[in-house]
C-alpha cells in the first residue's frame, strides 16, 4: 500500500526537489501540493521540471490541506514550521526541512533566529553517530542543514577518532539555489555568473551553531567553527574545505582509516579512492556525498573536503533517506546514487 | 530475467548518459563497459557520477567483449561503428549512438562522412510517423542525432499536417557535451562561459541531412533546412528555435490542433500550455521534448521551439526508448520525465 | 576643457555601462548621477566595479540635478526620457538609452509601447547609411536598442547591396543584463544558469519594429521581421543569427564583397577573415561589432551571424560613439575596441 | 618617447592580457608577439578579442625576435623564463609572469619545481613592504603568482601589524583561466561549468612557497601555510578566504585600522566599507583588489577575503604596474581600476 506524502511548500526549491525525488519513489504516492503566494497555481508554471505534476493545482498551505496523508514534508521559511506541525497529529510523520527543530539549544536559537524556540527533533543525518537509531520509528524528523550536512560529514570522522584539535576552519561554496526562489538583485544571473562571494563571514551563518552541536557531540568536546560560506556561479552543489590542527600522532594512514571506517557501511557518504578529489558536478541531483582527506605535515593540519547536492543530501534527499528509515523501508528505496554529468 | 546490456564507449558522453540511465532501468543488469584509451581504468575515475559502477573496470572494445549480452549500446565515434556491429549476431539488439545507419541516402552519407555508406536501420525517434512500428522487434536501432532530435519533434507536426512551406530555417544551440569529451583549445570552460557562437554555418553541420530526411518524409516533399547550430555556455540542452513560411490559411489555432494531435499520446513529448516557453533547464537529464509554437501572421510564419537534454531525449534516453519498444517493454520503463531543476 | 556629463539611471546596467566607459574617456569629467530607488546611496554600493567613483552619491533624477552639464546620459526605463529630456535646453546634448525617440513611425510605437509617441530623434548607429552625417551637430541622439544593433549591422550591407530577399528571419541570444537589474524569478541566476530559452516570440518583442525601420531603410523597401530573441545563461553578449532567401544571382564571393565594402573604413564593425566566426567572448567588454557571412546555396540562403557585447556596443559604446560624432571629437576616442578575454 | 614592449607567449593567457593591457597604455609601443605552437599564425586566430593586433603575425620566441625592445614581458611556461632572460641584456627591462625567478629559498624551488633555481628577482607585488622601493630602476622584475597576489595583500597587513598567528590557513577559488590553454579534458567548459573542485590539497600546490616567503616577511617570523585552491565554474577571478588565530589583543576596530593603514594611499588594494563584501565580478578585467576583514571572537580568529582577477591583478596588471614603477612613470598609468560588470 502506497505511502501519501504531502507537500508544503511545493513551489520553492526544497519543495521541488522532495517531489522530485518523490516522483522516482516506488512506494509513494503524492498527495496534496500547497503553497503560499503561488496557491492556485498550476504548479507546471512554477516547476517546469516536474513535468509529470505538471497539471496538479497548489493549495493554500494549511492544515486542512495537509491533513490524510501519511507524511508531511515542511518546505517552508526558517520559524514557519512549528505552527504547522502542531497542528499535525503523531500518527502523521513530519519532516521538517527548515530550521526550527534542529538545535538543541535552545539560547542558540534564539541568538541566531531571534524567535522562542520550538523545540528538538530527530536529526536527518543519519551518518552521525547515533542518528540512525534515533530516526528508527520516529514521527518527527529535522532534516539538517545543507551546509551543516557537507561539514559535518566531512569533520566527524576525524572527530570521533580523536584525529583533530577542536578548532574547525572550513570555508564552503554554494550554489545558488541555497539562497531561495525569492528574486533579490544580488542573486540575479547577471550578478552571480562570473563572481565568487563571501557572505555572512566572522561567524554570522545560520548553520554555524548546527555545524558546532555536530561536531562537538562527535568529538565529546567543545569544537569552535570558523565557518566562511560563499555564493558560487552554479544552480546547485556545495563544496565544503574543512580543516583543523591534527593531534600530535596523526599520519595520512591513520587518518584515510578513521574515514574508512566510518563510511564502510554508508549507502550515500562515500571516501573516493586516494588521489581523487571531490566536484560538485560529480554529484549533481545525487544523494551522494563524496569526501577526501589529506594530512599536510608542514601545516600541521587535516584537510577534509566534501562535495553535496545541496538539494539532494543537502536538502531532499536526506529527508527522503530519514524517511525511509523513520518507515523502516530500505535506507536507499527510491534514492539516486548517481549525479547528472557532465 | 534481466536485460545484460554492454556498452562500447563508456568513458565518453553518450557511454556515460547511457550508463546514468541503464543504472535506473529496473529489467536492465550491465554488463561489459569498453573503451579506447580509456581502458584498463576504473569507471570511476573517468565517470566519476556513476558513483554504483565506480569499481568497474573499463575493457578494450572489441566484439569479444562486448558478446554474450542481450543488448549491445554502441557510443563510438561517427565511422566506427558499422565494424563492430558487424561483428554480433542478429539475436543481439544492437543500438548505435552514433551517425553510420541514420542516413538513407548513400550519397548524403559519403558527401558528410567521407566514408562508404554502411546502410540504414530503423530510426530511434519513435514519435515520427511510423517510426515506432518499424522499431517493434527490431534487432538493430539508429538512435539520431541530438540537433535532429529537437528539429524534427518541433517541426514534424506542422509538415505532417500540411501546414509549412518546405523551407526551414532553424538555429539551435547546444550545450557544450555535444561536442564530446575529446580535450580541444575551443571547448576550454575558459572558452566557452561567457560565450555564444555558431560554427557549421551556411549548410556544414553533419546533422542537417538528417534534418531533411526527417522533415521530407513527415511534408512528403523536399524541404530545404538552414540549419546554424551554436555553441551555448551550459553543459547540456538544446533549444532549437525553428521556422517556416506558413501556408496560406494557418491560423494560431490551426497550428496549436496539430502539435495537440501529434503529441497526445506520447510519454516524453510534449506541447507546453499556451504562454509558456520551453527552457532547456527544465529538461535537464529528463528525457523528455517540450515544445511551444507561434504564428506570427506579420511575418507570414510559423515559429516553433523545442527545448531537450542532448545527451537524454537528444541521445541516450532515445535511445533506451527505442529499446524499450524494440524489446517490447512499456516504452516509458525506466526513464525520467522529470528534469532536474533549478 | 573638459565634457562636463551626467548620467540618470545610473544605478542600473546600462547607466553604470555608460560611467564605465565615461571613466576611460579622456575629455569627459563626470557630474551628476542621479537614481530612483537608490537615490541617496554611494555608488559603490550598488556598482561596486566602479571603483573611482565608489564615494559618489546618488541623487534623485530631476532636471535640476542634471542641469549645468555639456552632455545628459538617460538610461531610464522606457517611456521616462522624454519628460526629462523636455526640460533640458538646446545646448545641452541629450543622449537617450531608452526606446522613446527611436522609431519614426508613431503608430508602431504607441502598437508597442502603448503610450503617445514623442519624437524621433537621430538615431545612434552611425554604419548605417545616413546616420553619421545625421549625427554630427545633433544636440540628441536616439541610442539604439540592443537587438537592433546586432542585426542591424548583420543585415544591412546584404540589404544595401540588394542581396537579399525583404524576408529576414533572426534569433538572437542574449546574456540576462538585456534584461536589466529589476530582480525578476525568472532571471535568478538558480533559473537562468543552464537554461536557454526563448521569450516574446512570434513578432512581439518591442525590438522588433525598430529592425524594421532599419533594414527597410537598407533595402529601399518594406523588409518583414521574423524575429526570435533567447536568454543564454551569460550576463553579457548577442549573437545574432540572421538569414534572408538570396536574391538570384548572389554568390559567396558577391557577398563577402559587399560587407567587406560597408565595413571598410568603420573603426568597430567588422567582417573576419573567412573561416573564423564570431563570438560573443570576443567582445566583451568591447565596442566592436564582429561579423561573419555565409552563403547556403542548398537552401538558397545568407546567414550573417554577429556578436556584440549587448551593454558596450549594444547600449553605452554606442551611445559614446555617437556622443564623439555629435560633439565633432574623434569617433573611437575614449572606447574599447578589444574585449576582456577569457 | 614610446616604450617598444615585446610579449613572449603572446597565444596563451597570460600573454593576451598583457597585451590587452598593453594596447590601452599610453606610452608604449607593441613590437613584438612570439609563440611556440602557434608561430607563424595571424594573432587574431588565437586571441579574437585583441581586435586592434588581430593582423599581426606571431613569431616563433627567440632572443632575436625580442631583441631591440625597451620592456619584454615573459609569459612561458613555468622553467622557460630563465633562459631567453639569459639572453637579454641589462638594458632591456625583463618582466617575468613566470615562476622562475620568484622564490628567494633554491630549496624551496627545487623541491616544488624540480629544476635548478635560477636566481630570485625583485617582486612585482609593490603593496608589499618594501616591494616598490625595490622595484624602482631595476631591469628585472617577477611577476608574483595569481595566488599568492591576492593572499598576501589578504594577509600581509595582519601580519605586518603583529595581529596574528603565524598559521595561516587559505582556501582560494580560481576561475578556470589559472589553469592555463592548454587543452585539458578536466578543463572542458562540459566539466567546469556547475562544478567546484579543489586540487592541490594538504601543501601541494606550487604557489604555497610563495605565499610562506611573502607572509613571513611581513610577520618578521615563520608562518605556516594551509593552502586550498579550488577550481571554479567562472573564466576569471579568485576569491581568497583567509583566516588566522588572532593574537589575544586584537578587536574589529585595530584589525580594521591595520588594513586602512596598510592600504591608505595604494592605488589598486582597496579595503571596502564595512559591511560591503569583494566578489570577482566586481574586478572583471580591472587591477583592483578588493580586500574586507572580520575578526570572529567565538572562534578566535580573524577571517580576510581578497577579490582579484587572476590575469590583471594577479599577472598581467601587477606585471605593468610594476614594469611603471621600474620605469619611474605614475604607478597607475594604463591601468584599469574599474570592472566590467555585470
Amino acid at each position: 500500500m502506497a505511502i501519501r506524502a504531502a507537500v508544503a511548500g511545493a513551489s520553492g526549491y526544497a519543495g521541488g526537489e522532495v517531489l522530485r525525488l518523490l516522483l522516482a519513489h516506488p512506494e509513494v504516492r503524492i498527495g496534496a501540493l500547497t503553497a503560499h503566494s503561488s496557491a492556485g497555481q498550476r504548479l507546471g508554471a512554477v516547476q517546469p521540471h516536474l513535468l509529470p505534476l505538471a497539471g496538479r493545482v497548489l493549495e493554500e498551505t494549511s492544515a486542512e490541506a495537509l491533513a490524510g496523508h501519511d507524511v508531511v514534508f515542511l518546505a517552508l521559511p526558517h520559524g514557519q514550521s512549528a505552527a504547522v506541525a502542531a497542528e499535525l497529529g503523531d500518527e502523521v510523520l513530519v519532516v521538517d526541512c527548515g530550521a526550527d527543530f534542529r538545535l538543541k539549544d535552545a539560547g542558540e536559537w534564539e541568538r541566531f533566529y531571534g524567535s522562542p524556540h520550538a523545540g528538538t527533533w530527530p536529526y536527518g543525518l543519519p551518518e552521525l553517530p547515533g542518528a540512525r537509531e534515533a530516526l528508527r520509528g520516529s514521527a518527527r524528523i529535522a532534516v539538517p542543514g545543507c551546509y551543516p550536512t557537507a561539514v559535518s560529514l566531512a569533520l566527524f570522522p576525524a572527530y570521533a577518532a580523536g584525529l583533530a584539535e577542536p578548532e574547525a576552519v572550513i570555508v564552503a561554496a554554494s550554489g545558488t539555489s541555497g539562497a531561495g526562489k525569492a528574486a533579490k538583485p544580488h542573486l540575479l544571473g547577471s550578478e552571480v555568473m562570473g563572481a565568487m562571494s563571501p557572505y555572512g563571514v566572522g561567524g554570522g551563518h545560520r548553520h554555524t551553531p548546527e555545524m558546532i552541536q555536530n561536531l562537538s557531540a562527535a568529538a565529546g568536546e567543545p569544537v569552535t567553527v570558523s565557518f566562511t560560506p560563499t555564493l558560487a556561479p552554479m544552480p546547485r552543489g556545495i563544496l565544503a574545505t574543512c580543516s583543523a590542527k591534527a593531534r600530535p600522532d596523526v599520519t595520512a594512514e591513520t587518518l584515510r582509516a578513521a574515514y574508512e571506517k566510518a563510511f564502510r557501511d554508508e549507502p550515500f557518504a562515500h571516501l573516493l579512492p586516494e588521489g581523487q578529489w571531490p566536484s560538485t558536478a560529480a554529484v549533481l541531483g545525487s544523494n551522494a556525498a563524496l569526501v577526501q582527506v589529506a594530512h599536510d605535515p608542514a601545516a600541521g593540519r587535516i584537510v577534509v573536503v566534501s562535495a553535496i547536492d545541496n538539494l539532494t543530501k543537502g536538502t531532499a534527499g536526506g529527508a527522503l533517506q530519514s524517511m525511509n528509515i523513520a518507515l523502516g523501508l530500505p535506507e536507499e528505496l527510491g534514492l539516486p546514487a548517481t549525479g547528472v554529468a557532465p
